[in-house]
């Protein structure tokens, strides 16, 4: 590898930034501050996620920032009788668990973001859209990672809720047929961002080893490597919060 | 706004590198060089992709990177026998414009990842995966925008070839049932990342405006903000590539 073939690589610094921005994100739900987000801050996070990739430039994606009590109140009704059904799947110490996890911060965050999909933008032929009908929505979450990216590197805390049904937030946010709810998102700052996981530190699961989910040319055939490669974790600048 | 509130926010300079990243990204076919992808840098991408949120904490992705010129070719022979197909939706100078597109950079690339979503990992009950029972696949979708944009940093290009049957990738790859492709991505180092996305610049389709994405509260009530929001755009460093 010389510097000539690379030429396109960040320095360091702005390389590890990136990094710390991936590997710092959390999905916050219980360390939301009251504080209001600047409209400033807020559109730099939506420009962001609306330079996602998309299928066919198709831009699928549309933002609803709802600030509004009434309709944050009435999404939190669908939370919880859609989280009391889904206890239900656990038993014994496992519903306890599930039980004890905090999983929205709809009403304590600054503001909730819908992000939806529109099924019909590009017309009837999206390029790329043919043998994947479903990739305007695949290109809707690229739209909320960078989102969720920018937010990070902004000190924003971002949560998505997914305990919702669909139905209802079509009808609470009044969204035509052709528009699809993808991800219902608690935007705020926050008083923490934890160093791992809350299901991890709550253990209710474990971080994969990333090597056992790397396979050469076909399913099943581990990706051998070098040790040194193995065990490298990733770039991390060490700045503390300032 | 106080700094104390905003304590989490990166520096300005380690801010702009994280929008340079999102903001200089491109969905690459036509620009890569032949060079080797060094197994440190293509695990240090694919540990990026591992950390995104999953639903859970699931983590329902694998990764198979294709480098074998066999497996290749035939997934090339699957992308030219769909692209012909998705030729004849489109008439007259719309055709033309289509047949001249380079959709794919599968042999030029240094390598393909194939980014898969594992349909049963996590067991009958994922938290969170209840209403939406497609999340494992928005999860994964998250993981694609993550590695893109370490690739980015890295200065290595991503392209997406989404003009492919699943049925191919799946018989191809050897997968099992309840695995399913979600990207098959081209990687390499590049001669260029263009200033724009190709299918704008080529005419296909414009970037729409943001302002016209965003909604207050409730769809179709526009987003009224002051007018220095608006117009300011994403914050990037100056930094030319090096």
């Amino acid at each position: 590898m010389t510097a000539e073939v690379n030429s396109w690589a960040f320095s360091d610094t702005d390389r590890a930034a990136v990094y710390r921005a991936i590997q710092t994100r959390r999905d916050v739900r219980s360390h939301f501050r009251p504080a209001a987000l600047p409209d400033e801050v807020l559109f730099r996070i939506l420009a962001a996620a609306h330079h996602a990739p998309s299928v066919g430039f198709s831009q699928p994606w549309d933002f609803i920032v709802v600030a509004d009590a009434v309709v944050r109140q009435a999404v939190k009704v669908s939370f919880d009788r859609e989280n009391a059904r889904a206890a239900e799947n656990y038993e014994g110490e496992r519903h306890e668990l599930y039980q004890s996890l905090k999983l929205e911060g709809i009403l304590a965050s600054a503001v909730n973001v819908c992000v939806t999909c529109d099924r019909a933008r590009g017309g009837p032929h999206v390029l790329g859209r043919n043998t994947v009908l479903d990739a305007d929505l695949f290109s809707t979450c690229l739209a909320v990672q960078n989102l969720w990216l920018a937010a990070r590197a902004e000190g924003v805390g971002v949560g998505w809720v997914s305990i919702l049904a669909p139905n209802d937030l079509a009808r609470l946010l009044g969204l035509p047929d052709h528009v699809v709810p993808v991800a219902y998102l608690c935007l705020g700052y926050v008083t923490d961002f934890a160093p791992t996981p809350d299901l991890e530190r709550a253990g209710w699961g474990e971080r994969i080893a990333v090597d056992t989910l790397v396979h050469r040319d076909r399913w099943g055939h581990p990706y051998k490597h070098s040790d040194d490669t193995a065990a490298q974790p990733l770039p991390e600048s060490p700045e503390p919060p300032c």
